[in-house]
């Protein structure tokens, strides 16, 4: 009998399949079991009468545990009412593995009982879904740049110097009493790929040695970071708007059953099309300030500030020009305005804060120089960040847009940890 | 005027455009210059002749140093003999930043002296086209997957403890004398992954402390790892072939150009065609014999014994059953023969060795636990991975395939070094 996955079962009604999967429910009523089966691609309601098994089948049925596997033989038949419209009248049943007392029930659990049963909560259809979700804004975000023309090119997680500060930096002993960092950003290395290949993006796992216990925060999340030369700002939030846009529509339109189990109101993302706002740093303060709040004109946004301004608008906002003195050394100063940086932070709507930031990169040597000097930094490690600038600079731009938290927001979750299948936090290594 | 990429210069012949890119070359004859300008997207030769462009523009381009970055513009005409089979006949150029003494030129430099300079290296043409082939074989790899039914499911990377032994574990000091460990493999994640989706994969960077300076190890590479459900070797050797053979037959198909620029012989790679050869461990052990190899029946193959074997076919080999001792402990015996693992290599052709390492994984909890204390690894890191064996164990499988080695073998290349942007090695963590 071939197997069948159930995400695919719609295709073979009045067919006989066969089934490979685990039992997440089950009630009977005398000679009629119910079985709810999930075999990973989708959950379907297994009916098993004894009169069409047998006496012998049927009582393998009588005491299945939660999560036992097994494989199911059966007439797919379409059903209006069913969950998922279809529904199996088995012929055989077989289990594969038994599992008695299975840990993670339909009750209420704690979010630390369930963190540390993660490689079995992530079975549950809330938790599923948002992994599927999450396969689906890598894969949308990999096409869209792909579709563009842009490379992939891999950027070191072994760095030898730090891109944005030493204090949030996890050091590794290398060989020989050399240290490497794992990286924060493939910010630097992206620019001088950008020069070699016009058009590029690395998307891989970036840590932040923070030991703020936010919502928002992992110490290990993915990132994917675009770079082109011969790029402005201007072209950056194009860019980042595309991106955003491409990315919610996608998902939208092919993980609308995720969503559903998810119960996401998707009318709060039927607006996520460019033009999308745009701020200027001081129109945003101004903001902040007549909402009330306490905040400081030059200081940088606080994750609260963030979420009052998104709140203002019903698609990501554009925020930009930001002072120079809150944003990284390697920004390039506005030439109208020499303390604001040429750079923009995009804010997801309904709170969800920063998912992108990025701008217009600093191509002028002297000035790269000077700001290298003014951050602290050690010069010796930027000598080859240097050479970009030395041998044909070129105006450049990019930014860096954190998976997780687009996934949060995406799929209206409150917390990051639930939008990776192992979070990584203060407290959080295991399993 | 509207900017163009170099590779798609082809459809605007007879047309004014654009380019931005850097001077990759230049002669000049009296009252002419030939500029080769690359782009990162191709290399395009500009003609630029006194009486077209003026005497001021024409003296621009009079000491250009090489990767100078310059925006040219002129007509596109299609000629047979020029490199990629059209010119640019130009009507303007501007400097955009200068560059003297660029550090690579086309004379010979040693491989220590280029990999100081990689960020300038990448720029060549050959180390372009090979990470063009890098990007073409990734995103192979996960359309693969993807068009399969395959869910994305990222691994950590900080790992509480080692997945094969630990000698070869970078540890990374965590929060409050916590200790982490880059991950070597997704494995034991993916199993718990398929248990909950299906089918999975992983892609990201893996990491093993080796001092070996092989020309076919990196201290960081790029691993895909699948895992299936409800799989048996045969599913796993299946997937395997298939896997391979996409990913070449897709480079062969979309990246000619690169290939050519690389000297391949692809005649090489158009036998990469299912089914491949399969030898059984014993078969394998008599071959190397008989070609005169010191092997030791029972020992795991070395690094030239793959070589010789890989000699003998036209196409990649899968070397299966090696005796259980030499493999992980999470490999399923043969229940025919159980020093035997159920485990597939396999190895590319012309010497290029292991590029896919996998089998099926044991799925019984009583042996599994044995093994775990045979291998003498610390059982409590392990409750969790014996959870899929607690709450319905199904058979699995799955396998990892190298990027950079894959790349390698492709592209027909000595060193893995240089099918990544910046390699980590012993002695190598600059730029």
């Amino acid at each position: 009998m071939p197997h069948t996955y159930i995400e695919r079962i719609g295709s073979h009604v009045g067919e006989q399949v066969t089934i490979k999967g685990w039992l997440h429910n089950r009630r009977s009523s005398g000679k009629i079991h119910f079985l709810v089966v999930r075999d990973g691609t989708g959950f379907i309601q297994v009916v098993m009468g004894k009169s069409d098994v047998g006496e012998e089948v049927f009582r393998r049925a009588d005491h299945l545990g939660q999560e036992t596997s097994l494989i199911v033989t059966g007439i797919v038949r379409a059903d209006a009412r069913a969950p998922g419209g279809y529904e199996l009248t088995a012929s055989n049943l077989d289990v594969v593995g038994v599992a008695h007392d299975y840990p993670i029930t339909p009750k209420e659990h704690g979010v630390d009982y369930l963190m540390d049963r993660r490689h079995l909560w992530i079975r549950a259809e809330r938790q599923a879904a948002i992994l599927r979700v999450r396969h689906e804004v890598i894969n949308a975000v990999r096409d869209f740049f792909n579709a563009d023309g842009f490379i992939l090119a891999d950027t070191p997680i072994f760095t030898p110097a730090a891109c944005e500060g030493t204090t949030t930096l996890f050091p590794v002993p290398y060989f020989e009493d050399t240290t490497a960092y794992l990286t924060q950003s493939g910010q630097l290395y992206n620019e001088a790929n950008a020069m070699a290949l016009g058009k590029v993006y690395c998307f891989g796992p970036t840590f932040r040695a923070e030991k703020s216990k936010t919502r928002r925060h992992l110490t290990e999340f993915w990132m994917v970071e675009p770079e082109m030369a011969y790029a402005d700002l201007g072209d950056v939030i194009l860019l980042a708007e595309r991106l955003v846009s491409a990315v919610v529509a996608r998902v939208l339109d092919r993980r609308a059953t995720e969503l559903k189990v998810l119960e996401r109101d998707t009318s709060k993302l039927d607006h996520v099309h460019p033009p999308f706002p745009r701020l200027h740093y001081d129109e945003a303060a101004k903001i902040l300030i007549e909402k009330g709040r306490p905040f400081e004109v030059g200081g940088d946004l606080g994750g609260t500030d963030e979420t009052v301004l998104s709140e203002q608008f019903d698609r990501p906002v554009c925020v930009t020009h930001y002072p120079a003195a809150v944003k990284a050394f390697y920004m390039k100063p506005d030439p109208e305005q020499t303390d604001r940086a040429l750079c923009v932070d995009v804010l997801a709507p309904e709170g969800y804060g920063e998912i992108i930031g990025g701008g217009q990169r600093l191509d002028d040597y002297e000035l790269l120089v000077r700001r290298i000097n003014e951050h602290n930094l050690p010069p010796e490690a930027f000598e080859w960040y240097l050479d970009l600038r030395r041998y044909g600079t070129v105006p450049h731009g990019g930014f860096g847009m954190g998976i997780e938290r687009a996934v949060a927001w995406i799929c209206g979750l409150e917390h990051v940890r639930e939008t990776i299948p192992y979070p990584r936090m203060l407290y959080r290594l295991y399993p």
